[in-house]
């Protein structure tokens, strides 16, 4: 259930209640791709972050561990010790983007394992079974990710395609969860929207799947590769067209700036790997802009990542000895930026939230998106 | 100042008290070679896994990130925030057995950096003055390590040749903790014995370094290859002639039946990098006997590794949820794994020290020290 707390322009500040605990949005879901966050960080340690969704993988976890396997072991939340909100994929994304030779049909799609190679066959109904196995609290709907660019006529035949898919993952997730052996059988089901770069494409394919009533529905297939300008343009295009009363996520996005953006645009929760990518190669977010710490002058330097930041690593650690770790190539360097990183996104949500609960959202938009993007 | 409590045939039960802190005896010495330990786990982890000395590596700081580096950042226990004590190797072990290009003379080693190839001085002078600069609770002598098997006759010279740094090093010492730009200017001396398998060398060796008055001793050159049986037989006819009021400290060792012997035969300190890989490799210690959490029988498992253990990963995390993290090479694996051995060893000695103030220590070691080493 969505509540809507207040609204800024077309900025958003709302509640979404699952069985699993209230999400306060606008929101960032933590990636943990195989059931863990990279860098060694803990269930226990999101929680220190402030963390309110866990997002993980139905196609890794169906590759290894296997769903069954987790479902035997009581499911995803029990498996992970992780006990909020979790969001699964439907492995579309992954399904296109890691696997090199596939088949797609109008049943599904058959790929080739990118642990093992084995053959594997997945379609709305295989999504779906893999998302109940694993218990999730929130399921995505089985979508096909086209490649960018694409032509129109393809996308719109992709569309099509995937607003019948959608139509299958909803029947086949309420026979799901009317099952007694099923973990979740609150398990909330989102849809995606598609269509390349076409507006035409994306409004009408927003239409159509704003029909069929869903939990909440999902923006995909963009921060692809498209122009920054081009991302926020469709946001804005299709937005109009999302149920007021729904939640709003845009998936795999982004930079602090992208989504200072999307919230403007009405846009209420977001997942990316860039804080955790970034974190591992030294590049961190800080109150002041980007710092990179393999840079020599902080060799010396006994400060903070960042001095205006509440995480559990800059009340501790200095940036000499981090990035002595990093040099060294000691794990617990990776541990460190991860975690920092983490915070500093799951931090700006609350003060986006703050922005927005106060009525001071656009202005806090205009100081740090310039801010955060800024390499110091 | 060492202070016995108690002793039970040769096992002593003591305490140890530095400017650091009282370390309580027996006690196992947690291996962070580069300043940290292994599998991403935190000063902090080190705490709540009820660690009492951290041990890091004069040769490795030296080169990375540089001793006057870390003295410039306010010394070690700053660097690393880890405020208990600290005991820094001298850099012998490494020189010896990390460099392939080496020369050796009365004055010190010319060798080869590790990391870029450059070619380094190290005698007993500059090994105590890394060490002051790292500002450790107690720095080790450098010493030479013969490789085994050696000539009688190359041992003996060596180790005439070990006492006579051994002087130079505890000059040096009193030199350094006399400045007043000295970070730890109370800082300790252990003097390490040397002379390979000969029991002559070793007894004669220890006669001499035990007239020089420093605040312990060390038996090193052990657990290199040597059976184990040999280990035992020279720690036995080395232990009569180490000063009895004076801590005895086992480099490098080792199982937990090696610790269970060497304690019984009147050692107080010991080190090893065992549990830490052992643990990266899922090779687990448990108080039924040791298990490979990469067993395909754990993949279902939702026990702990240890029902019994009381460590933060057994309270929290199952055998299949972490037999997973290491099948997909999650960072997160190697720090649960290295956590749970990491207690495991910190406890075994809690255990040994209970056992001791009850009297009841030669019993408890009959018991465990098969248990410890039984793969099950």
């Amino acid at each position: 259930m969505y509540k809507l707390i207040k609204q800024e322009g077309n900025a958003r500040r709302a509640e979404f209640h699952t069985n699993r605990g209230v999400v306060q949005t606008p929101a960032f879901m933590n990636v943990a791709t195989q059931g863990a966050i990279k860098g060694a960080v803990s269930a226990e340690d999101l929680k220190a972050l402030n963390c309110q969704v866990m997002l993980s993988n139905t196609y890794h976890l169906h590759v290894r561990p296997g769903d069954e396997l987790i479902k035997d072991c009581g499911g995803l939340h029990k498996f992970s010790t992780w006990e909020g909100p979790i969001l699964t994929d439907s492995g579309g994304f992954q399904v296109f983007s890691l696997s090199s030779l596939r088949k797609i049909s109008e049943e599904g799609v058959t790929f080739q394992s990118h642990v093992d190679g084995k053959k594997i066959f997945m379609g709305p109904e295989e999504s779906m079974q893999i998302q109940s196995n694993l218990g999730s609290t929130i399921a995505m709907a089985f979508d096909e990710c086209v490649e960018n660019p694409a032509e129109h006529s393809y996308s719109k035949a992709s569309c099509e395609r995937t607003t019948r898919w959608l139509k299958r993952c909803k029947d086949e997730m309420a026979r799901l969860n009317s099952l007694e052996t099923t973990i979740n059988r609150e398990q909330k089901l989102f849809g995606i929207n598609q269509g390349c770069t076409y507006k035409d494409l994306r409004i009408e394919h927003m239409k159509q799947i704003a029909e069929l009533q869903l939990d909440g529905y999902a923006i995909g297939g963009l921060a692809v590769g498209e122009p920054t300008e081009i991302m926020y343009d469709i946001i804005e295009n299709v937005t109009p067209y999302m149920p007021k009363d729904k939640i709003r996520y845009l998936m795999g996005v982004g930079t602090p700036a992208n989504i200072l953006n999307a919230v403007e645009r009405g846009v209420d929760l977001f997942d990316c790997v860039m804080p955790s990518r970034n974190a591992r190669h030294g590049h961190l977010f800080t109150s002041q802009g980007i710092i990179n710490i393999n840079n020599k002058k902080y060799d010396h330097d006994m400060t903070p990542i960042d001095p205006e930041c509440g995480c559990p690593v800059c009340k501790r650690y200095s940036k000499a000895y981090i990035r002595h770790l990093l040099k060294a190539e000691e794990m617990l360097a990776g541990r460190l930026l991860v975690m920092h990183n983490l915070w500093f996104y799951n931090n700006l949500m609350t003060d986006i939230r703050n922005a927005l609960d106060e009525g001071r959202f656009h202005e806090f938009k205009k100081e740090k998106e310039i801010i955060y993007s800024t390499r110091i």
